[in-house]
């Protein structure tokens, strides 16, 4: 083989679904593996919400957007099939910010080692982007006590997901949003959650009033939507927000404001906006606090698996329109 | 003297202005003063826009609001004429929650005595509620540092002065945003503001652009309204936002909207809320904290003082209408 296949952003996404034409598939030349070089297959790569922040042009992000022209960037996992590198060798499984690719040449800097025997499917569901999301927004965030109330939208989510398991293993009450009455079942009845508001259904209020008849002390906020306000509405004082993703806004070119602070002030709520670049350093202690969780049995998963590289363009619109079923990763 | 006057709340605001029907001006008996009180002849009240929230029938407020029915709450100063109290004497200069009337009857919970040989305007205007708000708002909420850049809406107003001035000494760059060009030139050069921006001019992103041309850090919001969705998009990463007060908003039935929080996300913002009923347990240490910066002759003020008791009806209304020039105090 002298070729790999990968694809690169050539356009910058404008709001509506995403289209083919902001990419182009290529074929690369197979590289030289150098000296202190490794040379990683890729078996699986992650479908994330934030790809939509990293694709599109606002340099006041947190993370400067892919270059045009440039591979598009994804984390990943798979095997070394040559190495050059003392510490790294043939046969190691890799973890990390790969990009759309076949194959990915590394010195090492920003992979990690994946040494827990699970499948691509359950490191890429948990020990990647979404475990260390929900851990970093739950536990250093939001500072979640005993007790009190959460609510998680996009519940079904992967990170979601991870979050209301997380807080109900340390005896939070536990409310997820999600928008179809099969996710809601297998967050309450597979998951545990306490209960799952459909966000779709005509009376949102009366459910939050339902659910959360002692208010809300915690919300993580994954979607935006209309339902924020409501949300706001029945927080209880000192509330905390953690808003980690807003999919319902990613393809609006304006988008739609936020509640009224006048809540933030009553209540003495506290919204707190966080991305995980900021916190790549701590990923060894965010890991050493999620791993009990899931070895204990705590932190179940799901995950859509697409077939085939170019499966991930059009796969990132399932963000939208919430059809995906787990988490989304791509098979290669 | 047998009787003294006081003004009792009997209905509730219900947006617009503040008419003088949901006031009733009583005589009420002078009280016997028993063993362990004293009586305070009130010289002066303050007007502050909480007063809005005390009003408002909202039970999720911070504060219980005021009883139909019962005097309106506001905090002022004065002179104990007559004490039945160890600890309090005749002609002890005392502060505190004593609302809309001439004489106020108390054992001495909730009162200080103030010791500061400064005016009563001065007492009120700057180790009163303004100056507290101010101190718990910039240093615990805010935490600055020296070289960042601060906005504070509001800035003429009786907290907004303060807490810039504050930042000024402390070596922040410090921009006001205010509603006259009189309070713009007062604030720059009386206060030493760095800029001021009149937020009824037609080019407000482009002062925001031109003053703060390396972006903002902190938020110090008192008063709502459009220009809240301009400043928010010139904000640095990681700034923190210190919602005190919403003055536009308090008399809308519906408040406007907030901000999107995808500048939230993108930019890792924190929103904090905080209202000063939190923080009395903190009163000494905050008094402490404000001092010296008084001391130092850092801190100016001026006072717009309204004349007799029932002045105190109408002159709440100057709050929306902007028109009070400096920190409203009503002389009884």
């Amino acid at each position: 083989m002298t070729t790999y296949t990968a694809i690169n952003l050539i356009k910058r996404p404008t709001g509506g679904p995403i289209n083919a034409d902001l990419f182009e598939v290529v074929q690369k030349q197979m590289p030289t593996v150098g000296e202190g070089e490794f040379l990683v297959k890729q078996s699986h790569m992650s479908l994330d919400p934030a790809m939509f922040g990293w694709m599109s042009p606002d340099t006041n992000s947190y993370i400067p957007p892919v270059a045009l022209g440039d591979v598009m960037r994804s984390s990943g996992i798979g095997e070394i099939v040559e190495s050059n590198h003392p510490e790294f060798k043939v046969g190691d499984r890799m973890m990390g910010m790969m990009g759309w690719q076949e194959y990915f040449l590394s010195n090492g800097q920003g992979l990690n080692k994946v040494t827990a025997s699970l499948p691509d499917e359950a490191i890429l569901s948990i020990f990647a982007l979404p475990g260390l999301t929900a851990t970093q927004g739950l536990f250093n965030v939001g500072k979640p006590q005993k007790g009190e109330t959460i609510i998680v939208t996009g519940a079904a989510g992967s990170v979601g997901s991870i979050v209301g398991q997380l807080a109900k293993a340390d005896g939070l009450k536990v409310i997820g949003v999600v928008g179809s009455d099969e996710k809601a079942d297998w967050i309450v009845n597979e998951l545990g959650f306490d209960a799952a508001i459909n966000y779709k259904s005509d009376d949102l209020d009366a459910q939050l009033a339902l659910h959360a008849a002692d208010g809300i002390d915690l919300y993580f906020e994954n979607t935006g939507g209309p339902i924020q306000n409501l949300i706001i509405e029945h927080m209880n004082p000192h509330g905390r927000v953690m808003v980690c993703g807003l999919i319902a806004d990613y393809n609006k070119q304006v988008p739609t404001p936020g509640p009224s602070w006048m809540n933030v002030l009553k209540r003495r709520l506290t919204i707190q906006g966080f991305t995980m670049p900021d916190h790549f350093h701590q990923v060894p202690a965010l890991l050493e606090k999620l791993t009990p969780y899931v070895m204990a049995g705590k932190i179940k998963h799901r995950s859509h698996v697409l077939e085939g590289l170019e499966s991930s363009i059009s796969g990132l619109n399932l963000f939208f329109t919430g059809e995906n079923k787990g988490k989304l990763i791509v098979k290669l």
